[in-house]
């Protein structure tokens, strides 16, 4: 059975830095934004409409459908978030059999138990995750301080929201991982090395 | 400065096997009973008290003296705990001075904090640790799984009390440890050599 890794995270604490560096050092393949694209292309849903499905808690989702009744638009947005999810869950199985990988994300430790992932959850102080994402600077690079708490925080609550409602188990709960990794003032680049022995034979 | 591993654990986890065993595996000091034995020599109290008291919430202690007032009975005891954890934080600090050392329980992590020591929490589900605990049949032998259960609860209750009482943190919260290590089915000689490769050079 090939080696999988699932990689559950806090925003900001650098765990899909985590999961893909560890992937490399591995020469594990990579999972992470590839499974939206792949699950666009099994339903033919857009790439941005199915990340806000699988970044939500499904009942907070607005309609994207108008011109029926509200019953009917939303037993077809019902529908389709089923379809997402049941498309994800079977990529995500395509993907852990084929080869040895790290899955970043997408409920991938409840969806592949039954390959018996190894289930990683990276997190870190909120301080640290602020410091992280600061210095990233990717984007949204003029947030205060504030302004990153509270977006951290939302996006970490979805997450939350989205895993217990299909693993109906309690995200970042330390009971549901193998392994959890604070990376609280930690370098990533630093701490990978010394994680991905552990993998090693 | 040398490198100080503590060890939080839930009963029947394997956490102090853990510890010794990683203790053996990187040629560091091993603690666990032994500071109550020190304890015990910079108090003049007795081992068994000395355990009880750091076994237990200090409210929850029976009075130890007869013959005085209630208050005076509770004042001499708050003394003796306190006198108890004075002793147990002087015999860390030491023992973190001497040399590369794994401590299990004893608030290691918070006493120790100055020392930055690599802070690990073992846990695994309760049937495994109830499994561990009727495997293992160094004493209690006869206990049922129910009676296990409920001694496991309370043991862990109480490092639960004497945890938040000193180190006003709660017990077993990820965000207390630098890595938190799920045992549940794990053979633990089997996984020590691994984890202990992330402390090798």
């Amino acid at each position: 059975m090939n080696k999988i890794i699932t990689i559950g995270r806090e925003f900001g604490s650098g765990g899909r830095e985590f999961g893909r560096r560890l992937a490399e050092e591995l020469h594990y393949e990579y999972y992470d934004k590839e499974i939206i694209t792949e699950i666009a292309k099994h339903t033919s849903l857009s790439e941005e409409y199915i990340k806000q499905v699988v970044e939500c808690k499904p009942h907070h989702l607005y309609p994207i459908t108008i011109g029926h009744s509200i019953n009917f638009v939303e037993s077809y947005q019902v529908n389709q978030i089923q379809q997402i999810f049941e498309a994800q869950c079977e990529i995500l199985k395509n993907l852990a059999m084929k080869s040895n990988c790290v899955i970043v994300g997408r409920c991938a430790d409840y969806i592949l138990k039954d390959f018996h992932p190894f289930r990683i959850f990276v997190y870190a102080n909120i301080d640290s995750r602020i410091k992280r994402c600061m210095e990233r600077k990717e984007e949204d690079e003029n947030y205060t301080y504030a302004k990153w708490k509270k977006k951290i925080n939302k996006i970490d609550s979805n997450r939350a929201k989205y895993y217990g409602f299909y693993a109906e188990a309690k995200w970042g709960d330390k009971t549901n991982y193998d392994l959890c990794i604070n990376t609280t003032d930690t370098n990533i680049k630093e701490i990978v090395p010394v994680i991905a022995k552990i993998f090693k034979d």
